[in-house]
Parts: C-alpha cells; sequence; structure tokens
C-alpha cells in the first residue's frame, strides 16, 4: 500500500500546450496501478490546460481553487467539491478564473 | 460532458458492513464510464469503513476530516491531501479518528 501526501510528490511542467500548470503523478505505472491512473493538476491564475480533445475519458474533482471547464459551446463552474466527466472525444480545457492556484485530481485509463 | 458538485448526488449507507458510513456515486456505470468509477466516501466521527480485502485496487484522495488507513500491522494518517494506492489483495480499512465527517474520494476499476 503507498500512502503519501500529494506534497511530496514532485510537480512537473505539463508536457503538451498548456499555461501556468504543474501536474504530479500520484498513482501511476510505477506503482504498478493495474487500470487508471491519479494526477493532481495545479493551474495557476491566468492558467489553462490546453484545448484539446483525445480518445480516452478524465474523471477529475476539484480540490482547491476557483476555475471553469470548458467545452464545445459551453463552460461551467469549478469551485471545491465540484466534479466531472469527460468522455473520450469531447474537446474540453480547463482553466483557472481566480487569484489563487487551482487544484483538480484528473484521472486517465492505463491504456491510452 | 458531466459537471455536478458531490453534493447534488444522493448519498447512500454503504451496503458492506461499514459504521456511520455514506456513499456518493459521482462516477459510474449510469454515465457510461468505460474503464472506472469515482465515489466519494462520508465516514462520521467514531466510523470506519469494513476491514476486508478483495481482487480490485482502491485509488483513494482526502478532501476533508482526520482519520487512518489502516492496513495489515499498520497504520498511516490521514488529512486533506493524503493520497492511497491499495493494490488487489491487500486488507484494509479507512476510520475517522477526529470530530468532523472524514470524506475522500475512492476510485475502483469497472470490472471487479
Amino acid at each position: 500500500m503507498k500512502v503519501q501526501h500529494y506534497s511530496e510528490v514532485e510537480a512537473e511542467p505539463v508536457k503538451e500546450a498548456a499555461k501556468n500548470t504543474m501536474v504530479r503523478w500520484l498513482i501511476a505505472e510505477r506503482d504498478n496501478a493495474p487500470n487508471f491512473y491519479m494526477r493532481l493538476f495545479e493551474v495557476g491564475p491566468g492558467g489553462a490546460t490546453p484545448h484539446h480533445e483525445h480518445a480516452w475519458e478524465h474523471e477529475v474533482f476539484v480540490v482547491e481553487g476557483e476555475g471553469a471547464i470548458v467545452g464545445d459551446g459551453f463552460s461551467r463552474k469549478l469551485e471545491p467539491g465540484v466534479f466531472a466527466f469527460v468522455p473520450g472525444g469531447e474537446v474540453h480545457h480547463l482553466e483557472n478564473t481566480g487569484a489563487t492556484p487551482l487544484k483538480f485530481i484528473c484521472l486517465i485509463p492505463k491504456a491510452q
């Protein structure tokens, strides 16, 4: 069993085109997670994840901060306790609309 | 895309032997989630999830409250921001050691 605080996991800049966004891979391939992986994203004020689509789904849960999740023609407010299911193939991004970091968990399947 | 606050999802008593524990199925079969499901557990003061093991893994992230995750011969403190990977086959339970609800996300694979 692995039990840690997320702050013990190194934060890396997001590799894709993203603005002011870091990611910590909390539960990943190195842990032999067999089916899905847990990441914690931190989007700074004014920052956003890339507006993109892909074949795999996201399961998101907001931990801290304020923001929006933006799809094709709509935007929904994000605050702590909001969760989102983004099916594969739907265009999306998440952005920080507040003055403090937007932190959210985002899980993806192992096979992508 | 589904975007909601967890409080919009009905809380149900946990079906297995558990003490003072409710679960909200945030992302589940009804959402056509293809690979894994997200639940939010609320364990009241003095409560605990069952001490058990099963073939599938858990991926946990603590949202609110204080508690412990207990395995075979060890116990680790839980507080907001702590995450846990419990591989399949490892005995475990989570318990509330504080005076307020312990709330955590727990994800499981679709095939169990």
